[in-house]
């Protein structure tokens, strides 16, 4: 997770990435989605690009004109925006939310909630644990000697 | 979701309430945990129980000490912390999750997904529209006049 804040924990590239998810793709589109100066768009863009989130195309020569499509990596943020949508509706928007996730079939309202991929289980506080992975660090082998359950308190 | 992201869309808060899921309550344990200067840890407690993610006790008066609780909102920042982990863990972990999300119960590992909380539905790009809500500006509401799908590319 640490890792996924460095690249991600930054309100500037989940809107990019967000706007891109709503179907923007071309520069001039995220330009007046953002209202950003062009040449911090530009820069992030690259960034994001070179980290995998989108793949670049000229999509005109005359000017040159880029256009910037997810990758399966861009495409993956969808739940962590999913996510970061429920909670602002739930707790910072006093006059309903503004955005609401709907069935594209039916219309009918959709609540993202996290579960686990196979039995489905709700994951809230005190139903998950944490433990260190195959890629733990030493030190958090040693910080962290068994499982962890999340949001249940402190040492009280 | 761009309230949400003015609130959390920074890796410092994020850090701060993971390491509170993870257990830690205390100023003390705050600071030896994340490597972070009193002041500024002051400073960030102060905020996030000012915006009501922290409740503050003084459990000891001489010296004054104090421990920060979760509350209900900042329990529920659960879910954006796993849909981060799984992210991080599926694209930036090349030599396997650093943390894993396990079955307190029996030790099974979990993978966190975002699915509809009434039919199960796992929510992925392509099964997930939006459409302005009740808390919609008018400029929302006229810039989505129907419901976008998300995650299937733009004008093209």
């Amino acid at each position: 997770m640490a890792r996924a804040l460095d690249e991600l924990g930054d309100a500037w590239t989940l809107l990019l990435l967000r706007t891109a998810l709503l179907g923007v793709s071309r520069f001039h589109e995220f330009e007046a989605s953002l209202a950003i100066p062009p040449t911090t768009l530009t820069r992030r863009l690259e960034v994001l690009t070179a980290q995998g989130y989108f793949e670049r195309t000229r999509y005109d020569e005359r000017p040159p004109r880029d256009e910037y499509a997810l990758t399966e990596k861009g495409l993956d943020v969808l739940p962590i925006l999913l996510a970061l949508s429920a909670f602002g509706n739930r707790w910072l928007a006093p006059n309903g939310a503004p955005l609401e996730c709907v069935d594209p079939v039916t219309g009918r309202r959709l609540e993202p909630v996290v579960t686990d991929r196979k039995t489905g289980v709700h994951l809230t506080p005190g139903t998950v644990a944490v433990r260190p992975g195959p890629g733990a660090s030493q030190a958090l082998r040693r910080s962290l000697p068994s499982p962890v359950l999340l949001g249940v308190g402190g040492a009280r």
